[in-house]
C-alpha cells in the first residue's frame, strides 16, 4: 500500500520524514498501543511524532503527577485548527494529565505586534472555546503571560544567563530583543511548572505543530543547563499535524475566507465548505468513472480530523470517494450537516462560558 | 585657575569633558544656585553634570510629584562608594523627592554571574545601611528587581517591541541575551514608577555615573517610543564621580584591600587608610618644602566627599596640604579619626536594622 493511498492520511507524514531523521523526534506508531484510552488523532496520525513521548506514559501509568502544557498565540478568532488542539488536550486530560494553558499574549504583542485589547479578547474567547468543548475548568489552568507572578518572569531572567547568541541565531535566524524574550518566555511557559509554586509538574508533556520543535530543542537544552540549579527536568513532546484552510493551505485567521471560525454563522460556514478546495474530477462524468483523491482534499481533513469519530465511516467515505460512488457537492453538504450539528452544540455551552465575569473565576485578566 | 589647583576637585571633570561635547549633557554649574537647599556634593562637583534636572526642580518646585530612582548592584559588602550615593538619595529624599530604591539582583545574577543567595544578601545589607544612614523606609520604597510585580515585567516585555539589535549592539558592543534583559530590566527600573500603579511619578530622576549615561540615553529613547501607547515621559539624570579606593582607582568590593566597606572593623580600616594612596612627597622634608598634591590624593578624596561638610574646613585642609604644612601621616590619621566617628555612629543604627524580620516590612525578599 503507498502512503498516497492510506486514509489515516499516513500520506502528509512523508513531508516530515527529515524531522525524524535529523531531529531524532520519534514516530508515533510503536505508542498508540500503549495509550491507556485510543484516541482517534492518534491512531490517524494526526498526532504522528514524539520525544520521550513512551517515558511521559509510563509516568502516567505509575501513577506521577503529569502536566501538559500548550501555548497559543492571540492572534485571531478561534478555527478549527484551534478547536484539534482543544480536542487533543481535553483527551490528555482524560487520560489524567494535568493541564496547565498559556496565552502567548506577550509574544502576540512583541513579536507580531497585534493590539494589546485585541490579543486579551482572542485570549477569553480561545478560553472559553476550550472550556466549552469539554475542558473542565475545575481542573484546568489557564494564563496570560502578561499576567504571571514573578516567579514566572524570574525564569526568564534566569534563563537569559545560560543561552548564547549563536544558539538564538541557530533557532531564528535573524533576532530581535523582542524575539529573545518571546523565546525565553515560552521556555518560562513550558519549564515553569516544574517549580514548587506552580505544582511541582516534573512531567511536562508540550503538545506542538512540527513548525515549534526548535523552540522544544532550546526549552529541553535550557531544562539540562538548569538541573542542578532548579531541579528542571526535559520536557516531553508529541507533535501534530495542522487541518488545513479550504484553499489547501495552513488555517489561519488572516486569511478568513479559507478558515471556519467557531462563530462564523450557518450561511458563512456553508458557503466557505461548498467552496472548498476537494480531490474531485473536473466533472461529475469524469468523478464517476476515475474517482477522487480523498489524499488531497480539504473536505475529508474535515471528516477525518474532527467529522467521523469512528474510523469505519471515514474508510467507507475514503472507499467511496475514491471509487467515484460519491459526489464532492453531496460529501459537501454532508460535511457541513455534521459540522453545524457540532458547532451549534458547541456554541450554545460558548454563549455561557464567554463572559468576562465567568471568565475571572478561572484567569486573571490582564489589565494593560 | 588651572584645573588642577581647584580645592573642589574640578580637576576630575576634565576628564568627563568629552561627556558634555559628544553626549550632550550638561554641567551642573548653573544650577547648584537654584537648588531649594544646598548640599555639598553639588557644590563640590561630586555632582558634576544632569540631563533636564533644571526642568525636574521646576516641578519639585512647583510642587509636582517627583520621584528619584535608583539601582544598584548587589555584587558585594556595602563601601564607602555605596555610602556617597545613599547620602545623594538622603538629600533629594530631604527637598522632597519621593525615593525608590531597585536592589539589580536579576542584573547581578544574570550578567555578572554572582551567586544568588549572596545577591540577596549583599542588597539587604545595603538597604539597611541606607535606612541607617538617615533615608526614611517609611517615605522611602526598595524593591529586589526579581520579586516584582507583573506590570514591571509588562514592560520589559513591551520594551523589547521597541529596540533593534543595532541599537542594543550600538550600546552594549557585544551581547548577550542576558545583556539585552538585564538593559530593558533597567528601563523598566527607571519607567515603571510612571505608571499608576506604581504611583504615577512622571518626573523621575536618576543620579548615575557617568559609565550609565548609555543606559540613560537608551532609556529615553524607550520612554519617547511609548510616550503615546503609556504615557511614558524622558527620565531625568544627574552625573556624579565616583569615590576612589585607596589605591587611586575605581572603589570595588572585587579589591577589598583598596575599599573601605561599612562593616570593617576599625584595625582593618586604620590599616587600608595609612596604607592610602596620597599626593604625598617621598620625604617629609620634600613635603615640608614642596608641598603635598591633594588632586591626586585618595585620603583627601575621603575628606571631600564624606568628612568635611564645612567647605572652610577642606579649604583649610587642601591649603595646607598645598603648602606643607600637614604630612600624610598626620592627615590620615585625623581622617581615620573622623571616618571612624562617623561609621560608629552609622554602626550602631545598622545592628538593629540589618535584620530580615525587620527588613521585610519595606521590601519584598525573593524566595529563590
Amino acid at each position: 500500500m503507498s502512503l498516497r493511498l492510506d486514509p489515516w492520511g499516513h500520506f502528509a507524514i512523508e513531508e516530515y520524514s527529515k524531522l525524524f531523521e535529523q531531529f531524532g523526534i520519534s514516530p508515533i506508531d510503536a505508542l498508540i498501543e500503549k495509550l491507556p484510552q485510543e484516541h482517534y488523532m492518534f491512531k490517524r496520525r494526526i498526532v504522528f511524532g514524539h520525544r520521550d513521548f513512551d517515558k511521559w506514559l509510563s509516568m502516567l501509568k505509575k501513577g506521577e503527577k503529569v502536566a501538559v502544557l500548550t501555548g497559543f498565540m492571540p492572534s485571531g478568532h478561534t478555527h478549527l485548527g484551534h478547536l484539534i488542539l482543544i480536542e487533543e488536550l481535553r483527551y490528555l486530560q482524560s487520560i489524567g494529565a494535568h493541564v496547565k494553558m498559556a496565552v502567548a499574549d506577550a509574544e502576540a504583542y512583541a513579536v507580531r505586534r497585534l493590539p494589546r485589547d485585541k490579543t486579551i479578547e482572542y485570549g477569553l474567547e480561545y478560553i472559553a472555546h476550550a472550556i466549552a468543548w469539554g475542558l473542565d475548568p475545575e481542573k484546568t489552568e489557564f494564563y496570560f503571560q502578561t499576567a504571571q507572578e514573578k516567579e514566572y518572569y524570574r525564569l526568564i531572567q534566569m534563563f537569559s544567563r545560560k543561552i548564547t547568541m549563536a544558539e538564538m541565531e541557530a533557532i531564528y535566524g535573524e533576532i530581535s530583543p523582542a524575539k529573545i524574550i518571546a523565546s525565553l518566555t515560552q521556555a518560562s511557559d513550558i519549564l515553569h511548572l516544574q517549580l514548587d509554586k506552580y505544582g511541582g509538574y516534573k512531567h511536562v508533556l508540550v503538545p506542538v505543530g512540527a513548525d515549534q520543535d526548535p523552540h522544544i530543542r532550546l526549552t529541553r537544552d535550557i531544562a539540562d543547563r538548569f538541573e542542578h540549579e532548579l531541579g528542571l527536568k526535559r520536557p516531553f513532546s508529541i507533535y501534530h499535524k495542522f487541518i488545513r484552510g479550504l484553499d489547501g493551505k495552513k488555517m489561519s485567521s488572516s486569511k478568513p475566507d479559507y478558515a471556519i471560525f467557531l462563530l462564523d454563522d450557518e450561511r458563512t460556514i456553508r458557503k466557505k465548505i461548498m467552496n472548498a478546495l476537494t480531490g474531485g474530477r473536473p466533472t461529475a462524468e469524469e468523478q464517476r468513472r476515475l474517482g477522487g483523491d480523498p489524499s488531497n482534499c480539504t473536505v475529508y481533513e474535515l471528516y477525518m480530523y474532527l467529522l467521523y469519530r469512528n474510523d469505519k465511516e471515514l474508510l467507507e467515505l475514503y472507499s467511496d470517494c475514491r471509487n467515484g460512488r460519491i459526489l464532492c457537492g453531496q460529501c459537501k453538504r454532508n460535511a457541513y450537516e455534521l459540522l453545524i450539528r457540532v458547532i451549534k452544540e458547541h456554541r450554545e455551552k460558548f454563549e455561557s462560558i464567554y463572559d468576562p465575569k465567568y471568565l475571572k473565576q478561572y484567569v486573571v485578566i490582564p489589565d494593560f
